[in-house]
This record gives structure tokens, sequence and C-alpha cells, in this order.
């Protein structure tokens, strides 16, 4: 057993200290300083050269993939710290965000949403494997290397963003600060597989109107509520058609490539009235190899079609894209930073990682398309329980993936001469 | 032209006065206490004998039929006003309800929805219809007959009450209070036609529960917004197979008899999270000759039958009855105050009144089922405005609905010897 695996296991309880507390801080939307704080802690402890600021709204806007829908960005600090290096290697973004989504249902929680409770080797909260695991992972695989001594070539830019999950104006921020470096590598939940491309995303809503009448006589009005499923009928027509073309063998064990989810419906404001409006937001995926534009074109163009067919829909369907946007992106699997990445993970585990592509979007899209800096997305959470009551994180699985990425630190930075 | 008819013209501004200032005090739930100090004005001035008091809810409580999800009625307050007779007639209710339904979405209303403006014969506002016009109509009639020297030998006993949209603790009020008549007639806006029989109705609430994800995973999840529309459907049929057993003569001409309509729903909480909750909430008819229980037990029924199609649903929805409930009532077509409102409609009009059951629920079903007081619906209002934006009244409409109802109070009461 090597010094660096040793360290992993001594240091297993300080790592778990570390994420309870991170899980613990509520750090939704607007709420994230106090768990910036812990960040900012940690990071004076490991010596970092840290950055800590509030994104300037106005400057943000001007850029075409800022989108938010904020105000302010006061009392939301963005934290980077870097660790330099000697010189004369590459470097290397270790990119996490700080926020978290809402709990959702609290009822179905079996226990307080931000507990950090440990039990059977898991951790359990909300933002445990999305992705406070991941950033602790981060953390934990520097501190190693510093406990070793190991001083690298090329500099380490850690980064805690805000507004991942809002459509990235922390990352654009730290993008438009002037934060570069040859290759990123962003711990999002993907159950430890390797994601060299990035699905997209985008926000909808569709306003769907009706006309009201007295429910006693409803077949006076015209149903909101029953226009609604048609359109969301025609949405779940538009997501077969788009999946069907998918043929990228990274998307071969995935069910669904580029989803369009449903996830809020408002409509009607009384029992008795037919409903004379309701409200549909949602998420649609976009595909590594499409733009957005392309993506909200197809999503127009469906519903103009329905409009063709459903002569009230016609004129009383409204669609507007709003709130988050993850830009698509892609990187070729012969790659140096998916080889150093497979390598380090080789390393840990004694076998091959599962190679596929994100079902969903992170930063990296916004690292690879305004940065231009390659982007691997590789992290110790659980995808499928990201956004989901009972979220939780397996322990073990932090420190191997810290492990990793600090064999892919070595290897991608370069370690300097002693 | 007799004298009664003179009078009508003559007082036709008045009439119009009154029904705008009426209109103009939104008296939506809780807000009903300045419309209820014009009726009190005008009852003062015809010198009836006021009775006005708040309904005591733990009283009412205690009253099966009794359902509201208010925990006062302080400051909304319930008007009596009667009008003695010399003796020996027959007495008759005068019912009316003061409180009136939101006003939905404000941008399908061409003006204020409270204005009262006068616009081609028609009066506009929320209430206007449903059920302002009646109440003036009531107070009109009275007025006429007093302006004529006309004393009857019946007691007329005019309502001006609370809480019909909202389940009907007025009139049930009313009457523990006391208030009961051989008759009872309630202009509810039926298009001057004459409703013998009553629809009930119950408002139900339907929650759906689905299962979390990510959206980009959403496989991972359970939809509650399509699973909800499983429930709709299995509503629509329900509704379809209720009312195709409808063979009563009166509803030939009511394209849906008992509808059932699902009035708002909400659900989920992030655009990109599967919903993992779904609440409908709608009002269910429930036929002359069906009891309330009949028609909760085959929703149930339905629902659980929905359960053995569907696994998931089986165990993840929950039916609940709440907020307002009417009860169905039915008079027989040869019933001596129908009589007297057909002889009084022909005496105004002409020609026969169209007699149809009504398509949704009153105050009528409290009044017969628990005051065993014999009831007729019949109103000026126009019932596809009702509840709906831009609703209106037809002046004129008014002014001989008042006119029939003061020839109906002649023959049901009798006249006194001068």
């Amino acid at each position: 057993m090597n010094d660096l695996h040793r360290w992993f296991i001594k240091q297993k309880k300080g790592g778990i200290e570390l994420l309870r507390r991170l899980v613990q801080e509520a750090s939704t939307q607007t709420n994230e300083a106090t768990a910036q704080a812990l960040i900012i802690e940690k990071c004076r402890q490991l010596q970092l050269e840290l950055d800590i600021w509030e994104p300037e709204i106005e400057q943000l806007k001007k850029h075409p993939y800022f989108v938010s829908a904020r105000t302010s960005f006061r009392h939301s600090p963005n934290v980077v710290a870097v660790w330099k290096g000697t010189g004369g290697g590459r470097s290397l973004i270790l990119n996490s965000h700080i926020d978290v989504v809402p709990e959702g249902d609290v009822t179905q929680w079996a226990a307080d949403p931000y507990s950090g409770k440990v039990e059977d080797g898991k951790l359990y909260g909300r933002g445990a494997s999305d992705m406070k695991g991941g950033t602790v992972a981060l953390l934990l695989a520097i501190e190693a290397l510093q406990a070793l001594g190991i001083r690298l070539k090329g500099d380490v830019i850690f980064q805690s963003v805000i507004e991942e999950e809002s459509g990235g104006a922390g990352t654009l921020a730290a993008i438009l600060r002037g934060y570069r470096a040859d290759g990123a590598i962003i711990p999002e939940p993907t159950d430890m597989k390797l994601f060299p491309k990035q699905q997209g995303s985008l926000w909808f809503r569709i306003t769907v109107r009706g006309k009201s009448a007295h429910g006693g006589t409803r077949y006076e009005g015209v149903s909101a509520i029953e226009k609604a499923w048609t359109v969301v009928r025609c949405l779940q027509q538009l997501e077969t058609k788009r999946n069907e073309r998918i043929d990228d063998p990274l998307y071969a064990h995935v069910p669904i490539p580029i989803p369009i989810n449903i996830g809020t419906i408002r409509g009607g404001t009384w029992p008795s009235s037919v409903p004379d409006c309701v409200v549909l937001e949602g998420r649609m995926g976009v595909a590594p190899n499409e733009t957005i534009e392309q993506a909200k074109q197809e999503m127009k163009e469906a519903l103009c079609a329905l409009g063709e067919q459903d002569a009230w829909l016609q004129s009383n369907i409204e669609l507007e894209w709003f709130g988050a946007q993850w830009l698509p992106s892609s990187l070729e699997v012969t790659h140096p930073l998916l080889q150093t990445m497979t390598k380090a993970y080789r390393q840990v585990k004694g076998e091959d990682p599962i190679i596929e592509a994100a079902p969903w979007g992170t930063d990296g899209g916004l690292l690879t398309q305004v940065g231009a800096i390659p982007t691997i997305v590789f992290g110790p959470g659980t995808t499928a329980v990201a956004h989901y009551p009972n979220e939780y994180i397996d322990i073990d699985r932090v420190l191997e993936a810290a492990e990793m990425i600090a064999y892919a630190m070595i290897d991608w930075c370069g370690v300097a001469e002693r």
C-alpha cells in the first residue's frame, strides 16, 4: 500500500467531518455564504491563494451566455483558490458548485434534508452527492499531495462557484475574471463514470390559455388543463423523436439520452371554475452535437405544428426560455485529459472506468465553449439520488475519487524536482 | 299597461343605480360587509324588520351539512329582512347571496372586474349576474308592491346571505336561526328559466404522488404530472358514465347534466426535477335524485379501480372532500310553487317559461333538505357569464324578473283586504 492510499485511510474521519459540516449548511440559491465560509477556511488551511468575490451582474449581463433570474449576487460569493505550481507544467481547474437544489417534498425525506448524518457508510443530506462530496474530494486531493510533500509544476485552480443549478453564472464569472487552464475536472455525481461529453439543457416555460366558465356548465369554457395535456403529449413525442436519432456509443446505456422533463405545473384559481391558464415549466436536454439554438427551434416548430392540429392552441400557447441554460460540450475520446483520468482511475481501482456521455448539463459547457478549456466530468456522487429525497453519498467513493484526482493532478500537472 | 308594469318602467334608473353600487363592492369571501351595508340601507328604507348577525361557527360546526374552510365569520354579516304579512297567507323566502367568486385572470377582463359600468343595456362586473342582479330584482319586487299600496297576507322573508359560493354556511345559519316558509325563490342566474330541480355538488382534492429525480435522468423518477393525467382521464370516464344514466327530461337540453370539473392543478417544485406531487382540486356534480354519499362513493370506487390497473397509483393517490358542498334537491313539477311562478312568468312575458334542471348547485339544496322548504330557482342573470371574465347582466331582464316575482308574491302570499 503506497503513501497516498495510506494517507486517505488515515484522513477518512476528517473528510467525513468536513463533508458533514458542508452538507449541514443549506446552500440553496441566495443562501450560499455560510457554506462558502467553510470552503474558504479549508483553503486558507491549505495555504491556497484565495480570491473571493461577489459576481457583478452588470458585467455578466453583457455576455450572451449569461442567464439568471437574479438581479444581484450580493451575499453570494464565488471562491477560487490557487495552488501555484513551480512552472512548466499543465494547469488544471478543479471546478465545483456550492449551490444545491431545493429539498422538494419534505415528507418524502426520512430525516431532516440537511442532517449530514452518517449511516452504513453513507452520508445523507441534500447536496451530499450533488455535489459537496465532489468538492470535498477535490480539497482532500490537494491536501493529500501537500501532506506527502509533492509540489506540482502546473497551477491547480480550485473553484467553488455559485449558481450551477441555475445557469452557470458562477463559473461564467470565474471565466470572465480570467481563470483559464489546460484542462478541467468537475466532480459532479457520475457514479465514478468518466463523462467526456456534456449534455446541454434549457429551461422552458409554456403558458396555455383556456376560457373560464362555471364548473357546472364547464362545456361553455375551454379547460386549460385539458389543453395543457395536449401540449404535454406533444413534448413526449418530441422527446421520442429527438432521442431516436442519438447514435453516439457513449449514450448506448442511457435510457433517454436527452430528456424533456416537465418539472412544474400550475393552473386554475377556483375548484368551481374552468381553469383559464396553465403554466408548465421544465428542462429540455440538448445533445453534445447540437446547438442551443437548434434545440430551441425544434421545440418551437413542434408547438407550431400542434397549433395546426388544434385551432384553440394555435393562438393560446406561449413559449419562453428562461432561467438556467447549460451549454453542451464534447471532448474527443483520444484527448490527453481523458487518458490522464483513465490512468488515474486504473491506478486506484485496478480496472477500466466506464466512459459515457453525461445525462445532464454541467458548467463544463461554459468551461469548454467560453473558456476553451477541455473538461471532464467525473465524481463520487450517486446520480440517481441527485435532486431526489434522501440524497446521500457513499463515503468510500469520496475518498477513492479524491485519490484518483490526486493521481490525475500528478500526471497532468507534473511533479516538480525536489 | 297596468300599474305594476308602469312602476317598473319609472323605477328603472333607480334599479340600475342600486345594482351598480352593489356590484362595485367587491364582496369576495371575507369581504362581504360593505355590500351588505347597501342591502341593509335599502331594507331599512323599505321598513323591513332587519336581522343582522355574524354566523356563529361553533354552532354551525355541529351540523352535519356544515362545510367551510373558514374559522370565523367575524365581519361577514348575514342579513334577513322580513315584510310581515297581515296573517293567513302562505309565507315566502326570497333568498340571495351577497358573496361573489374571485375575478380570475384579470387580463381577460376588458374593464375593471368591479366597474359596474353600463353599456348597451348591460351592466358589467363580477357578481352582476351571480347574483346581485337577482338580489336587486327581489328588492324591487318588494318596493313595487309597497309603492302600489299592496299588503300581503303571508310573510315575505328577504335574505342576503354570505358563503353561498363556498358551501352554504350563510343559508344554513339562517335556517338554524329559525327562518322557515311555505316556499322559497332564489334568483340565481337562470337566463329566466325555472329550475325546480337542483344539482348538488362537492369539492374534491386529489393528491397524486410521484418520485423525484433529476430531470436529466427522469426515467429514474415517476412523474406525478404524468400520473395525474391518468387520474384526469379516469375522471373524464367517470363523468361520461354518470351522465349517460341521466334521463330526466328536464336535463334534455343540457350538454353535461352533472359535470366533473377540474378547477386547479398544482405540482412540482423545480424545472430540473421530476415532480413528486400534484394536487388537483375540482367540483363534482351530484344529480337531484342521488345523495351526496352515493356520489362520493362512486368517485372513490373509480379511483380504486384505477389503482388496480396502475400499481404506482394504488398507493400514491389520496382523495379528500373539502370546502364547498351543495345538496341536490327536487320539486315535483305539479307543485303549487312551480305553478305560481309559471303563471307569474306568463303574466309578464305572454308565453310559457322554459322549465329545466339546474346545471349547478345553489343554497336551494339546504333550504329543501334542512329547512323542508320547497324551492324554485329563477333569475335574470346570464348563466354562461357567471364565474367568467366580463360578467354582465341584461338590465331589462332584472326588471322583468322583479315584476314576475312581484306577481308570484301576490299569488303565493295572497293580498290582504284593504
